[in-house]
Order: C-alpha cells, then structure tokens, then sequence
C-alpha cells in the first residue's frame, strides 16, 4: 500500500558499457473504485491517495458533487485467498438520501443508445452534467507573467518525479499564484481526479478560484476534470486536443496550451488572462 | 471523417507580446466500439484507421487472435438525428461460429468479482488469456547499436507531430531495422491498437519477429499489448512502470526503456538484446 515506486534489476547500456543496477521505476498497480458495493471501474494508478482518487473519480463521472454526499471510503477488506488486503478496492458508500445514478460500467458517462455519437454529444453531455459550472462572480484574472512561474514551481514540487521519469503531476494553484494541492500519478488523469476528490472530501468543492495545471498535454478528458469540478482555468505544458478546446469554448473555461517560460497559447477564455493592468477592476 | 488535425482560433502570447492566429490542433473525437452489435467501449482517439483500432482492440481484450474471425467492420450507418454519419461508431462483425465472449462493458479484461484485484491478478490475467505467447524460435536479437537508430526513424516518420504537438507514436521494426508501420493517436494505446488491428486483418498474427516502439512510457496497458499481438519485444523512449516489468519478467518479453541515443535500460528479457557479435548464430 502506499508504495510509489518500486526498484527493480536493471541492465544499463551506456556507449556499449554494460552495467547491472536495480533501478527505481513508479510502481502501478490496479484500483478498483466500487460504489455501495458495485464495482463501478478499475484504473492502473499509482498507489497513495486512493480514497481520493475515488471520491475524485465520482465528481468527474457526475455521481459527487459535494462531501456531504458521501458516508464514507474504505478498502475492502479479506482480500486474497490468504486474508491480505491487497488496499486495490475501494468502496465508496454515499450518504443516506443520497440517490445511486443508473451510471454503466462504462469509463465514460457520454455512452448513447444511438449511432448518433459524436463530439457535440460530449461536449453537451459534459456542459449539461456539471454541478459546478464555471463562475465568473468576479472573474479570475490572471497576468501571463504569473502563469509563466508556474510549470518551474510545479517542476520543483514533483518529489518523485526525477527519480523515475515516469509520472503525471498535475497541480492547483490560486489566483494569486500560490501552490493549493500537487499529485503525481502514472496516469495523468488519476492526478487531477485525486486533486480533486481531495477538495471534494474537505469541502472545497466547487475550486471557482483556482488554477489546474498539468505537466503533460491536455485532452477531452483532462478539461472534462476541470469542467466537474468548477475550475475556471486549465493550463497544460503541452498541446491541448481540439475537443479540449471545443469543450472550453462551449463550458466558458480557460485553457492556456504550451505553456512554456514566457510563451503560451491562450484557445479559450481568454477574459481571465490580463494582458494589460486592469483598470479599476475589483 | 478522418480529420488527424483541425485548426482553432488561438491567442499567441510570447514574451508579452500577443498575436490571434488559427493553431493547428490534433483531432480527437470518441469512438464507440460494438462486437455483433452491442457496444463494448469508448475511446478518445484521432479519427483515421478506425476498423484496425477496433480490430486491434479486440485483439488487446483477448477477442480476437486471427483476421479470420472477423467478418465485418463497418461504420454504423444513419447516425446522427440529421441522416448523417458521425463515422464515430464502429461495428466489428464475428465470423459464423466465432463464440463472442463474456466479456463485460468494463475497459479492462482483468475484472474480479472477489476483493484479491492486484498487480499479480492482472499479470496472471494477460498471461493465461493470450493467443500468441511470446515464442523463440529461434529469437530475435538485436544489437543496442540497432535500437538506438529506432527513435530517431520514429520521429523522421511521424507526419502530423511536429505540427501539433499532440500525438503518440508507435511503430513496428523488423529485427533488421526496418519500420514496418506506424501509426499516430492522442491515445498512446490506440497508436498501438491501430498497429496491431491492421496486422489482424493483414493476417501478419503474431507479430513474432516485430519491435514495438512507442514514443512515451511503457505502461502495464502497453506491455499488455504487446504482448497479447505475440511481440516478442517493446521499447520506449521513456520510462516503464513497475507493472509493466513484471509483466513483461512474467511473460518473456524484452522490455527497453529510456531509449536516447546510446544509452537504454533493459528490464527483462535481456537474451534478445545482443551484447557481442553473436558467433555462429543463424
């Protein structure tokens, strides 16, 4: 439980030098998120914050919106033949009055009955499912010098990062350019559902101030997160999609793209960035 | 249909400075994959090869092992509530006493109904289902000098990269060093299904005597992959997981990894990596 990386034997070449090292790799492992008993999905995580992961799973799929709703997150327990819990199934239990969706198996809420599917349908299943859409009750506005610092504070927040090579970061930060919550995962969506079911569980749900950043490019997926969640602004290191893009434009989110040193894309949103000192504005 | 790239309206910022210019974004739109009719996934892909990511999908899930199985693939017809096909939804057609298999609406092969899901289930999982074990007869075996050539003919071939930024690659060498194919997806796995379904229906199964390349990390996912297509061998540029060595130690496959220039680590199945001139070897 908890392990975030693992060390395994290694054969080095190096030049045709041949070297024999354990080498530290992130470790993945399965997780299967159960809903009052259900088995609902099983992702290939990186072990640690798997409550969070959970609960932040369900505010993505549309099932959680707010802490209250949930009664309680636990690993199952009596897992192997031999009685050890293996701390891969969780089970989230939701509150009492609280109503099951007739959600599918499927990873994806967006499934239709018709052959009619199409991007327009995600979008519009996104825009219409959201229990938190974004606000601009002020506008978060942000200058591009303050989301330049951003990638490099993310950078030296990544602990597990440079050891392995192989992880996702994805962080939260405030309008005011200051470090919220960080998570590091092998895959890129398990950071941000774990960024976010940690809010989720402090009640700190809907994050209608804060900035997602992620370390790698930004998909349907990635904005969808954001769009559940509340957040006003996505910003992505690497190339968005253009169904992410579509998505921003439809639900009213930021998305900055490339956003390297001083240079950056801005393809949706663009009120919340301050190219000039504003003006009498609160 | 078939749209790799599409083109958005984006705000350049650079060094203060900020022009409006259309950016050229990769396409990513959903598709639905059915088996005789009943839908069985969703995935998030660039549109294009879309009948060899079904087919290759099936392949990765243990549903097909041979292009003789398959009867049809086609586009569902008649999709939208216009008339117009989405070219979203693909249906794959079992050839006459081909037995469809139980398998669930859920992404992943190794589900549980008991509480033991770990890393070890879904190692055992991919082992006992696949087709095409890893075979040697006699092996592959190539020289390091060989690999680190394999990136750079990557990047040379990938056609839409260096305009978006957005896309994985993967592609299959012969153990000459040959580039076999390649395909391109938002989805690291789809690029690898997209490789895999084609050599399905060109009855190129198993692929035994190939080198899967992928431009990113090798995931438990990929490895699955790979080895599910009878691979004998996957390298990535950058960094495996735990998972994926395991299952590669596991399974028999070679698994490469940070392969830069002259220098790779090799995580298992070291006997196909050749160190000195093999002397007298056929």
């Amino acid at each position: 439980m908890g392990r975030v990386t693992e060390r395994r034997r290694t054969l080095r070449i190096r030049d045709g030098a041949v070297t024999t090292r354990p080498d530290t790799l992130v470790a993945e492992e399965p997780l299967e998120i159960r809903l009052n008993g259900r088995p609902l999905a099983i992702t290939m995580r990186t072990p640690g914050d798997d409550f969070a992961l959970a609960a932040g799973f369900l505010v993505s799929e549309g099932v959680l919106g707010e802490g209250s709703e949930v009664q309680s997150i636990v690993y199952c327990a009596g897992a192997t033949a031999g009685g050890v819990n293996t701390y891969n199934v969780v089970d989230v239990k939701l509150a009492p009055g609280v109503v099951v969706p007739d959600i599918t198996l499927e990873r994806n809420v967006y499934t239709t009955s018709s052959c009619g599917l199409c991007g327009k349908a995600s979008l519009d299943a996104v825009r219409t499912t959201t229990r938190h859409p974004v606000a601009d009750t002020p506008p978060v506005r942000v200058t591009p010098g303050l989301l330049s610092g951003l990638p490099d504070r993310l950078r030296e927040a990544q602990r597990v990062f440079d050891r392995t090579g192989g992880l996702h970061a994805a962080a939260l930060f405030s309008e005011a350019g200051e470090l919220l919550d960080i998570r590091e995962d092998v895959g890129r969506h398990n950071a941000v559902d774990k960024l976010v079911g940690r809010a989720l569980t402090d009640d700190r749900l809907p994050l209608s101030r804060a900035i997602l950043l992620v370390s790698g490019r930004a998909s349907f997926e990635l904005a969808q997160k954001a769009v559940m969640a509340g957040i006003p602004m996505l910003a992505a290191v690497s190339a968005p999609s253009s169904l992410a893009v579509d998505l921003a434009v439809e639900t009213g989110l930021t998305l900055v793209g490339f956003l390297r040193g001083p240079s950056m894309n801005v393809y949706a949103g663009e009120h919340r960035i301050a190219l000039k000192a504003p003006a009498g504005e609160g």
